[in-house]
Order: structure tokens, then C-alpha cells, then sequence
């Protein structure tokens, strides 16, 4: 893959006397200038309100708009353009899942089964359904590298109407067998619902070939802009559910007491839209295709693999989940002994190194683990093997600066 | 107010070899060079996911993110910065009260009382609530200029648990009588909704003055960008209420089968913060409290009152609602005599006259007034009294054009 850090202002930062070491990509990545200058151009010479007015400015805004939807619809290889829906992020995509489809169709001796190491937004928000309709929520335990068991696959009984997992564990980083999963969930006439936060930026995604019925991710992990998300989901459900957001543009005709909604997608796109986010989107998504999903894949592989092999060798580490670079995209958790991890955090920042430390937004993980934090090192498109082997160099000295003799 | 064009690089955007008139300022407003350099600077020197991480680029983030929250606070002249809500837009605010507090507060036999004027996003919101609940949807059905009649006040009655309002009509332009509403409100013991997306980019707002409920509004209706907007709500109710979207962020402590919330405001803010769209909004404040909110409400007056007495010398032009100019911002709504409001913004469009057509989201007054489209001319800081001069030059053209021999 071709050197992009050029690409990337922010990592010309200094910190602390040392160049960033920007490894928290998993919680949000960096803009390209390409992404940022779209931004400025949509803002500078073609902004409006998209599909309200006959006004130049308000069909540029919706021509770009549209423009974005198709490239959504290409990169993750939907079937039609209606079952892209532009959401806030992951979570709210979610958010109108669990609330349009799961509270709607499901009732008291449901199942939803998710594996245990799912993130927030794609367990409390089955929590709700679960209150609202009586349903039981069931997790798939795994194993202790973090890989599904056959007892966990059990779960997924003639009782289960909804399987939800990441394609990709915010916090194992490990790629899940969406395939297998999907088709499991199908054989049962259950739903399957894949958070593909953590995997649409890092490899190619395929909605057609995983044959999921929704998927959601963000753009803001993708090089993208905050404030944009992509809900896939299959015509045929998408149409059967009620709207979530209600409002401007998702309607067909407001009478006084009750509303007919306008036809995919913009049955689930209340308000203004935000165009913005979306031709960040777009300019994100044309620059990662540029430099090729394959090659993305490939070199954050080496990546891992290599930090992965040197913190093995690192007394007092501790790495959770699988040691298989194989396995995994750029997501390495990890604990070390006698150190909290925000006291490594702000180690490691003193380096100039940003490492994310805490839950990682997956309590219910760290309580059937035992542990309530980890770090976690997160590598993206534009991070490198000197960075990765400097990181291995500061790694030691953090037990050292909290006064450890090792 | 001082000339604040150069601010704007889109205003030098040329169509049909005209220079832009940008009359559709209800719908979006344009951007100023100070909100675009913010998002940039974000971009290129800050950008992190904030309060997850213990690195620089997290606290940046985290520290830009907190400073947009009291700008906001600041703007609005609310008590505490815990009842600042970071949302998406004005309609999901609306979409979380109704959700939030209307369908857990209400029953069968309660009314939720709102103008026949509202925007469909505080409108049809409250259908399904009435749905959800049993309650009633009752309209305040206005006189002919668009005032409220006692008729209406009315029916504030001891049954009502919402009422529910824009501080400006998007369609009529009018200014409500937003206190004495809120009193009335309060007087039967109903909570007040106030819906400031067209009036808190254009004067002054104070919502311990008009001691209301709650209030919303939208980021990009005022030099912000998209995918932002705020939830205002008092704290005691905010506390009351069940989370909207859950997911990071806004949880407390998630077990395998429950979960606890977070305290205000995070607890209405699940998932990746917008950070750029809250840099965006506070570099926005920052711009509008520079020129003062007081000047600009007169500068919009200025060219309000110059619009309608223009417009009422033209023949075949039909003004919706009160003519007086010191009853209104800048927003504008008219039709024209045997011309489709689609090909008249289609004209004025080929003049460089951006002007919005169609039912402004507000169908159920269209149906009320008999009226199924209008047009609508909206001002801003950058418009200027030589462009509504222009306008009112061309727009007698638009019958001329469609063939009438006036």
C-alpha cells in the first residue's frame, strides 16, 4: 500500500516533544485531506437543502447526497440503493433496529442471542426489547481466546428470532465468522443483525455474500466525518417496519390525525439531512477504494502481526483474546500487572503514543473475563512499523515509570 | 450590522450568470469562513473520540466538545450546562421528547394541544403518541393572519399534558407569544415544547425568561453545520425521563440483563459524539453573538418589511399570513396567481433567486388554508436590501414567463 501519511495533517502533531503515535483508531480514525477538503467545498460552493427546493444550491446539495448513497450502496455491495439509509452512527442505527424491528416483532418466549462481547449499542439497546416485549436475552459465552463454542452456536435455537454480533469485536479485534453465523441464524428463521462498526473500514464488506439481513456501521471509523452512519437492511424488512424518526422528508401526506411514509429510503430519514456528513462519506469511502480494501487488510495484518509477536515478549503483558494476527484486524487489548490502564494511557501519551484505556463499551466482557479495564492499540491505514516498533520500545517502560523494578 | 458577505465564499457563487440570491434561509443557512475554519482546524490539529481516552488527541476533542456545550448554554441563557443535550437535529429532539416523556407520561383521556402550523416534525411526533397512549391530538386552528385566537387558547384545558409550538412559524414567519403560551401551559399543569429551529438563529433566546419545558433547535438553520442540534429541557424533567437512544457513553453500568444510566447530559447522548458538528455550533454562536443577536433581528426586520411592501404593490401575489413585518423574522410565504410555487422557484432560480416551493413540512395547514404549495423567501445576516430589491423586480417576470399578459 502506498505511504498515505501525507494525506493525514494531524499526524505532523507533537506531542510532548514526540510525533503523535495515533493508535486509537478503532474509537475514531483521522481525516485525509481529500475527506476534509470535500467538506470545504460542499460548505464553500454547494451547500443547501437537498430535495426541498428548484434552486441550484438545493439540487447540488441533493445530487451530492444521492451521489453519496450510490457509493455506499457500491462499497458494501447492496442490492439497491432503498436499503441504504443514512443514520447518525452504529448506535443509532441500532437504536432503529431494536426499536422498529425488535419491539414490533418480537414477544415472551423470544430469544435474542448475542455473544457476550458485544459493545453497548449492540447489547443494552436488546436489553430494552427485551423488557418492552417479554423476550429473553441470551448470551453466547465464547471461548478463551475469544472464538465462538459449539455450545454457543446451540443457543441459536428455534425460539430465536434476532442473532446481532460485530463483524468485528471492538475489543478482541477479531474477525467473527459472519457467514457461518448469518446461515445458523437463517436455518432458524431468526434475523441477523451485524455490526460492522469495527469491520467496514479494515476489509471488504460484502452484504450480498454475508446475506445478513442488516448491517450498520459509522463514518467516522472510516475516515469519514462524526455525525454519518449507513443502516443496510433487506427491502423486504425495512419495508415491513414502522419508521423511527419521525418528521420532515419520511412522509407521503400529513393529514391532521395520521400520516401515510414515504417509500425507502427516505421513510427512515426524518429532518435535514445531513449532506455534509455524507459527502465526507462518499470522498471516504473513493479514497479507500483507492488504495484497495485487499491492500487496507493486508497492511494492518502486518502490523498486528508484528506488534503482536513483540508484545509477547514483553513480561507483565497480558493479551486478551486470540494471538492470531490471522484472526484479528489492528485491535490489540490488553492488560498489564500492577498497572491500571489509564495510568498506561497517560504513560504511553507521554510518548506521544494514544492508546484508549477502559471498558471499551463492552462491561458485560470484562465481567465475565474479570477484568473491568484494558488498553487497547488500534492501527489504521496510515500507521507503520516504526511506529509499531517504537510503541514496543516505550511498552516496557511503563511497569518501570510506576516505580515496578522488574 | 456590519457587511458580513465576505465572510460567506458561497454568496460569490455565479448561476445563470447571475450572482446567488440566497432566499432560502428557513431551510439552511450558508456558512461562514470562522465555522469552516473551526471544522478544519478540528480536523487537521484535534480530532479524537473525547472522554475515551487518557491521550492528547482524546482530551482535545473532549475539551472542544465541553466548550461547544457551554457556548450553547450560554447562547440559550440555560441554567445549568447539564440540561444542554447534544442531538442530530431539531427532529430528533422532538422525536425523543415525544418518545421519551410523551409516551411514558401520557394516557387515554390527556390532549396534547399544538398549532395547525407546526412543522410535520412536531406534528406528526405527537400522532404516534396519541396512537401509542390514547391520548388526543387537538389543533389550534389560528384566524387568518395566522394569530391565535382565544378560540385556541382555549383549548388549553385541564386535560392538556403538552402543548407544543414554534417560537416561529416556518411557514407564517410569525413570531408566537411564546410566554403567555408557556403560562398558559403551566396554568393547567401541562408542559410546554417549544420549538426554536426558525427562531433561535434570528433574536434573542432566553428560555429561563420564557421558562419553557423544553426547547430544541438546529445547528445548520444557523452558520453550523449539519448532523448537530440541541435539546434543552429542565432538569428535573430530563432526569425523569427514560433514555432515547442507548448504547456508549450514556450508561452508568451494564450487567448481562440490566443496565444503569449516566447522570446529565450524557445520559441522552449514546454513542460517538459529533465533535465537529458542536465545534461547528460554537463557532457559529461565537460569530452570531458578535454581530448581537438584537442587530440581527433588526437587520432581518429591515429587509422584511421591504420584501412585504414590495410584494403587496405586485399584482397575482398572495401573502400567507400577517403583513406585518414586526410580527415576523424574515420568512416570507406567498403564492402567485395561476403559477405552480415549482415553476415559480424555478424561474426566480433562473434569475439566481433561490427560493424554497413545496408544503414547507407543514401539510396540515396547507390543507387547513386550502393552499397545497406555496413559495417562501427567507433572509439572513448576508442578505441585503439591494437583493430583495432584485427580487422584486424579477418576480412580477414569473407570470410574464408562464405566458400571462398581464
Amino acid at each position: 500500500m502506498r505511504n498515505v501519511r501525507n494525506d493525514f495533517p494531524i499526524l505532523k502533531k507533537v506531542h510532548n516533544g514526540h510525533q503523535i503515535v495515533y493508535f486509537d483508531n478503532a474509537a475514531t480514525t483521522q481525516k485525509p485531506l481529500q475527506v476534509i477538503h470535500a467538506i470545504v467545498e460542499l460548505l464553500e460552493y454547494h451547500n443547501g437543502n437537498p430535495h426541498r427546493g428548484a434552486h441550484i444550491l438545493s439540487v447540488e446539495a441533493g445530487t451530492l447526497y444521492d451521489e453519496a448513497r450510490l457509493a455506499v450502496q457500491r462499497f458494501i455491495h447492496a442490492p439497491s440503493v432503498d436499503e441504504i439509509i443514512f443514520v447518525r452512527n452504529t448506535t443509532e442505527a441500532l437504536n432503529l433496529i431494536a426499536r422498529s424491528y425488535g419491539e414490533t416483532h418480537l414477544q415472551k418466549g423470544d430469544k435474542i442471542v448475542i455473544p457476550i462481547s458485544e459493545h453497548h449499542s449492540n447489547l443494552v439497546t436488546w436489553q430494552r426489547v427485551c423488557a418492552e416485549t417479554g423476550a429473553e436475552l441470551v448470551y453466547m459465552y465464547l471461548d478463551e481466546a475469544g472464538h465462538f463454542t459449539p455450545e454457543d452456536l446451540e443457543k441459536i435455537d428455534e425460539h430465536t428470532k434476532i442473532v446481532a454480533f460485530a463483524a468485528v469485536s471492538n475489543v478482541y479485534g477479531m474477525k467473527r465468522p459472519v457467514k457461518e453465523l448469518v446461515a445458523k441464524a437463517h436455518a432458524v428463521g431468526a434475523v441477523a443483525v451485524v455490526d460492522g462498526a469495527q469491520s467496514t473500514p479494515h476489509m471488504k464488506t460484502d452484504v450480498q455474500d454475508m446475506d445478513c439481513d442488516f448491517y450498520v456501521f459509522s463514518g467516522h471509523k472510516m475516515c469519514g466525518s462524526a455525525g454519518t452512519g449507513v443502516l443496510y437492511g433487506k427491502k423486504a424488512l425495512l419495508e415491513d417496519m414502522e419508521p423511527f424518526l419521525l418528521g420532515g422528508d419520511m412522509i407521503e401526506y400529513v393529514a391532521e390525525q395520521q400520516t401515510t411514509y414515504n417509500v425507502l429510503p427516505y421513510k427512515f430519514e426524518a429532518g435535514s439531512q445531513n449532506v455534509e456528513g455524507a459527502v465526507a462519506l462518499k470522498a471516504a469511502i473513493e479514497y479507500l477504494e483507492d488504495l484497495g480494501m485487499e491492500e487496507i487488510e493486508r497492511h494492518e495484518h502486518v502490523l498486528t502481526a508484528r506488534c503482536l509477536t513483540g508484545m509477547q515478549k514483553i513480561p507483565h503483558i497480558h493479551l486478551i483474546g486470540s494471538t492470531d494476527a490471522s484472526e484479528k484486524t489492528g485491535v490489540i487489548s490488553f492488560t498489564i500487572d500492577g498497572v491500571h490502564p489509564h495510568d498506561a494511557a497517560t504513560i504511553l501519551d507521554s510518548f506521544g503514543i494514544a492508546v484508549r484505556s477502559g471498558h471499551h463499551c463492552a462491561q458485560p466482557l470484562g465481567a465475565h473475563l474479570g477484568i473491568e479495564a484494558s488498553n487497547r492499540a488500534s492501527f489504521y491505514i496510515y500507521n507503520t512499523e516504526e511506529e509499531v516498533d517504537y510503541f514496543l520500545e516505550k511498552l516496557p517502560l511503563v511497569r518501570k515509570q510506576m516505580g515496578y523494578k522488574d
